[in-house]
């Protein structure tokens, strides 16, 4: 995701120089030590509130080691280090033992080519219990396990300019939901509202405040650069998938490819963006226009007719060519070469709050969106074989492999393992990282097609929908 | 359509008093009498160019009688007199002679029950030629007809608080399109840019400069409230559907319903107008509050926690209750009743731009847009029959008849006719006009199922698919 932000860390610090040493949350009380694997039986027992109102989750900062992989993978020392090797480039799961993640969800990962010192891309497995909110109203809480709930998660976060938004955000968003999900045991009262649009706003806002957390605390804790965000919640037989930036969620479901997530990109965000540039045109600083031209106006075309897009507009029309015409575009570019005010390349996601246009100090945040958007599967309405999997990965993955390949490998592999075999869905998502990243060979990585393989960071998760924890 | 403005009336006159009666449009030299109806067979020449640069169309504004319907009804006085009459409400349609609109489109239309003084619905159909542009770099236009095309156009404009901009708009937004159009001849020069997205953002524009025209002339000639605009195009193989408002479009195909349109409320753009008014709160007077509660706040629920919604999201959750929450929402009620700022329900149209929040002189026009979706249907990617249909219908059809009911009527009408007769999409548009409208009975007007027939101006354009052109 590197490429993702052009020269962008040279402006992450806004007190300019090196970034200091990250500090050991000093100023946080509730610091804990890493969290562990999650117990896939045992639900996790939820840590200790936070004094700030109901809203603020549990403002648990650990320590950050300079580079860290996800608890479940169990790395030691070694491992560490070999996980962190650009030459060898080793995929990486979960050790095969009987303490499997939760579902038996298979994961692998792979770091980079060299395009950053570490794997920027983070991953969180988690089984999260919710006490329930006693009464909205006012009335004091009292803690009753009985009112609680239980929620599976799965989140992937693809970070740039840095790995300490994506490392924040796999230890934190969970909690975040958690806390908002505490509301859900006061839904009967409120029957105009569904439970599931409850569920959809509790992940909604929890993104906001897991990005507000971030731009509190980017001060004290260098949190780096920013990260999409892909995140699973399995909840009451449906599965929610929250989607804010370029990673993808796909169903392979006997055979046939659902999507369950969009890109959000400077291209298909183009009129949001427009919008924002035309409605508050002090963020453009009078750099950039808030136009789309299909080429870069030359002063020489001042006052002839060229085709131009507005905030409005699907199509293309004419318009004369003013001076204003003339400033950079706020969104230029095609494919992966877009992006916003020349900077970056993805338009939702977390963190980012120190991101300026290059060689500028103009703030990029405020075109970014830290909101995802949620799509809805129900889980009850199919009745799912174990070959039917849900498959997350971040933009290493898809960049060089396309939904049918992904359909196909999921084909491949299963049908090589008996359906019983938990360890069946980590080795699909070994094959798809494996598929690409490619083989060393011609100084590069390469497909067996010889086309070039990802040399991005590649992290999959393969969530088997066949029967929730039945292969646990 | 009045329904939709409460008390919109009083505030569209800015100088305050009563309306004063409309002026002849003495300031505009170009005023031409009536136009004709359009001759199916020979295109329209095009009128005088206006001198006001390139993206100015003819500005033909013509003496407005004090009611008026579409020319091509051919109405006599006495014709005029009894589509005038609520009690009767007869349904119009063309004369039943050879000659008829292009395609043999079918027409009809009904006076509201009495809810205005006048049909506000307005409708044109007409076929336009389009003269090229020699260039778009500044070279001197030379009138060259060798260098035109033809588009066919259909135009349906529900007006609401007056019928001023609903008859404006039909008889101008076309000739917008046309001027529009005539940068299409140099299109080759642009390879990345496709035909089709040039004829969208030539309808956008038109859309646009259409409300900005209306917006200039607003003073001098009294343009009566806003109207719904739902246009359609044929060119070179391809129709173009562009909606703004809630007016509605379908394709019946071999008994097949596909939707060419969608309507755009306050609850379908909530999160449009929830976003304007976030960014932009100096638009809600410290009257209104953009996020929206499932109820209207209480001053005793200061403090408490209760459920909304804000502008990025789709779920609802919980937020603690602020003084500012207490303020009237911008989007409120459901479905009919919804309302953006308790004034209009319908977000998207031309015009109104004097219209005011009740009691306040806070403008509601910053929320609406006068932009189209714009739908295209490849006419040449399908075989059609003569009993495909195109059929349009204001809001007065959809309120109380359904995708469905007009697929049955579709083919229960045109079944009964010849594939051949040309009169049997004019006696498909009455019958679904009849079934909207009902029969007087109870005091009312009564659907054959005894619940209410649609009140409200009714229009329908049934337009043949089977062969552009074959059946004229």
């Amino acid at each position: 995701m590197l490429n993702r932000v052009r020269s962008a860390v040279a402006h992450l610090v806004s007190s300019g120089g090196a970034p200091p040493p990250r500090p050991k949350s000093p100023d946080l009380p509730n610091a804990t030590s890493a969290l562990p694997a999650a117990p896939p039986e045992k639900p996790r027992s939820p840590p200790a509130r936070s004094r700030g109102g109901s809203a603020a989750p549990a403002k648990t900062v650990e320590a950050r080691a300079s580079f860290s992989r996800p608890t479940f993978l169990q790395l030691s020392p070694g491992g560490l280090r070999r996980a962190d090797d650009h030459a060898g480039r080793a995929v990486q799961s979960p050790p095969d033992t009987g303490r499997r993640l939760p579902w038996s969800t298979g994961y692998a990962e792979v770091i980079n080519a060299g395009k950053s010192r570490h794997n920027e891309d983070q991953a969180c497995c988690e089984v999260v219990y919710v006490e329930g909110r006693r009464s909205v109203s006012g009335a004091p809480r009292e803690p009753s396990r009985g009112q609680g709930l239980c929620f599976y998660y799965w989140g992937l976060f693809d970070g740039h300019a840095g790995g300490g938004a994506a490392e924040m955000a796999s230890r934190l968003l969970h909690r975040h939901i958690r806390e908002q999900l505490k509301d859900l045991s006061c839904w009967s009262s409120q029957k105009e509202v569904t439970h599931e649009s409850l569920v959809v706003g509790a992940i909604e806002n929890a993104f906001q405040l897991m990005d507000e957390q971030m731009a509190r605390e980017r001060r004290g804790h260098q949190v780096e650069g920013g990260c999409c965000a892909l995140v699973v919640v399995y909840l009451l037989g449906k599965v929610y998938v929250a989607n804010a930036g370029d990673s993808r969620a796909i169903i392979v479901r006997n055979g046939e490819i659902i999507p369950m997530s969009r890109e959000f990109t400077p291209e298909t965000e183009r009129q949001r963006l427009q919008l924002l540039g035309f409605l508050k045109p002090e963020l453009l600083g009078g750099e950039f226009t808030h136009l789309e031209f299909p080429r870069r106006v030359q002063p020489k075309e001042l006052g002839q007719r060229m085709l131009y897009r507005d905030q409005n507009m699907t199509g293309w029309a004419y318009k004369k060519i003013e001076l204003e015409d003339l400033r950079f575009p706020l969104v230029c570019g095609e494919g992966k070469k877009a992006r916003v005010m020349a900077t970056i390349g993805v338009t939702r996601g977390l963190g980012d709050h120190n991101l300026k246009v290059c060689s500028s100090t103009l703030p990029i945040k405020p075109f970014l969106s830290c909101f995802p958007e949620v799509r809805v599967y129900d889980l009850t309405q199919y009745e799912h074989c174990p070959d039917d999997v849900l498959v997350l990965g971040t933009d290493g993955l898809w960049d060089v492999t396309s939904d049918c390949e992904v359909a196909t490998t999921v084909d491949k592999v299963l049908s090589a393992y008996e359906p019983n075999d938990p360890s069946r869905y980590t080795a699909l998502a070994q094959a798809l990282v494996l598929g690409a990243r490619g083989t060393p060979r011609d100084r590069g990585w390469r497909l067996p097609n010889n086309k070039l393989g990802s040399g991005d960071d590649i992290s999959v998760f393969v969530i088997p929908l066949g029967g929730p924890g039945s292969y646990s």
